[in-house]
């Protein structure tokens, strides 16, 4: 695809919108007043199978041939995407293997069973999932659906975008920033090819685990950039080491910047989004409230639009936060 | 007020729509999956204040003329009824008085100080909050803001059923059941109110807690009935001991019957609904859930509306919940 569009995602959303959710856009009195800002909230948590990375999945999915479909897939996620490939398989009656590290959180796991796929755990700190992935595209004839570094699931992920600026449009609103986290690059790279094209002056920031600010550094010097990849952060679902050639094609021309946050931040956040809009956010779908939340950048006076991407924590692991 | 109508409803979201949030309806395919129907969760966790509380004071407050707004203002609750009075006091700039149970979650009472009432604490043992409430206001000149037996109050609970009702219509869809938590009975009565006029063939139940089933059993006997007031739930917003007469007087006539749910099936739901929606809602905001999800009455092939009216709960509640 040599040019990536607004168009792209208004004709995805035709194709998709019927198979997801429309997620709201929630705003807190309370959350505005403590930032002095006014901070809409997209809810992709609330999203079938609890993150965002339905609406790529089940795009890339349903555009494939009838003699793809009978192949069968394969993906390798830490969770989200695995869920979503196996939800969208399963709507679709697509025999699915998903390769998940086994130190993925369990309520990724189980769900990604649970909607029928065959799980595969390996162990990150020896195997790489990527050809592992391709192995088993090569040896079973299965097609590899990636995660994020493929224009179908981008446009997917982009229709997040699209159902923002929908509400913001209706509101009358124009927003001056938008925060959204940022793993492979997909979602905000979908994302803020709407919002962009509709509100020019909007500044789009990536939001990053602070050891995994692969895409903040690469925006920095305008090139993709590596972290080491042996680095630790609770945001499971935000552990990739270099943005994807695509989605960095796109971010460098449109964001503004990068910005990265504590699992100490993210932690707090998780608990203060419970306690201040009643919702559960995974750690990796918190990151971007988490920016907002400890002055990452000034917002006073401004509007604000806040990704929050994923919902799917461990039970366990949210009591153990609140009482630690 | 001799007739309580939508028309009552529709008059009232006009004066009150632009200050409280419009909150989603949202659904679950897992859910759908489990429950073999069709359920829309209308997401009042969300609203300001954390509970549907909010639409009704900022009715009630709204409306007092100006003297009685110098006058001041006292109400009585178990704590979501205080946080809307204060929160809808402070907007008014209205001094507020409120007495809670010193048994009420802190979450509760710490917002209401937040939002800058006056909070009495008094031991629900030994005193009477409705005594109490009509001392101060003699003695002091306040206007009494009840919890849900005033015609304004139940108006403004009502909207909810307005935003449900217009989200269905957008959809084409006709509901079949209504499932709403229960304590006075003004949140059911008002939304209740709405949804039969506009789908005269929905089926609209009550949900209390087991042991505060005061409007199921004045529903069977067709009359007021209380129940003890010394059992216990953790359902604290719903601790209610017989309904209100306004309230009930309208509850009557529009709802099918009433159901009731153990503690342990609240408990389960909270825990549930955090996993599968994403959401915390607090006991009282769980019970029409609970009342789904196990199997409280028959719903295959249904369309259902359950309310999930507030998630002001303790995290460490929650925490201990899921410890269990």
């Amino acid at each position: 695809m040599s040019i990536f569009s607004h168009k792209n995602i208004e004709e995805t959303y035709k194709q998709i919108s019927s198979k997801i959710l429309r997620t709201p856009l929630v705003m807190s009195e309370y959350i505005n007043n403590i930032t002095k800002a006014k901070v809409y909230f997209k809810l992709e948590n609330l999203q079938s199978t609890g993150s965002f990375k339905l609406r790529g999945a089940i795009n890339k999915i349903s555009l494939l041939n009838s003699d793809d479909k009978k192949k069968g897939v394969v993906a390798y996620s830490s969770g989200n995407h695995a869920q979503a490939v196996a939800y969208a398989s399963r709507i679709n009656k697509i025999n699915a293997k998903i390769i998940m590290p086994q130190t993925a959180p369990l309520i990724k796991i189980n769900n990604t069973k649970m909607f029928g796929a065959n799980v595969i755990l390996y162990d990150p700190s020896k195997e790489s999932r990527e050809l592992m992935g391709l192995k088993i595209a090569k040896d079973e004839g299965r097609i590899l659906i990636k995660p994020y570094d493929d224009y179908d699931i981008i446009a997917g992920q982009g229709t997040v975008g699209l159902e923002i600026a929908e509400d913001l449009f209706k509101k009358n609103i124009k927003p001056d920033i938008y925060l959204c986290c940022c793993g492979g690059g997909g979602l905000i790279a979908g994302s803020a090819t709407y919002l962009k094209h509709f509100f020019p002056n909007i500044k789009c920031y990536s939001v990053e685990p602070n050891n995994f600010n692969d895409t903040q550094l690469s925006l920095e010097k305008n090139k993709i950039v590596s972290v080491p990849n042996n680095a630790k952060s609770i945001c499971d679902a935000l552990l990739a080491t270099q943005p994807g050639e695509i989605t960095f094609s796109i971010n460098r021309k449109i964001l503004e910047g990068g910005l990265s946050v504590s699992d100490d931040d993210v932690k707090k956040t998780i608990i203060f989004l419970s306690e201040n809009l009643k919702i559960i956010a995974e750690p990796g779908g918190a990151v971007a409230a988490a920016a907002l939340l400890n002055n990452k950048l000034e917002v006073s006076n401004k509007t604000i639009v806040v990704m929050i991407s994923g919902g799917n924590i461990d039970n366990n692991f949210f009591a153990n936060i609140v009482k630690s």
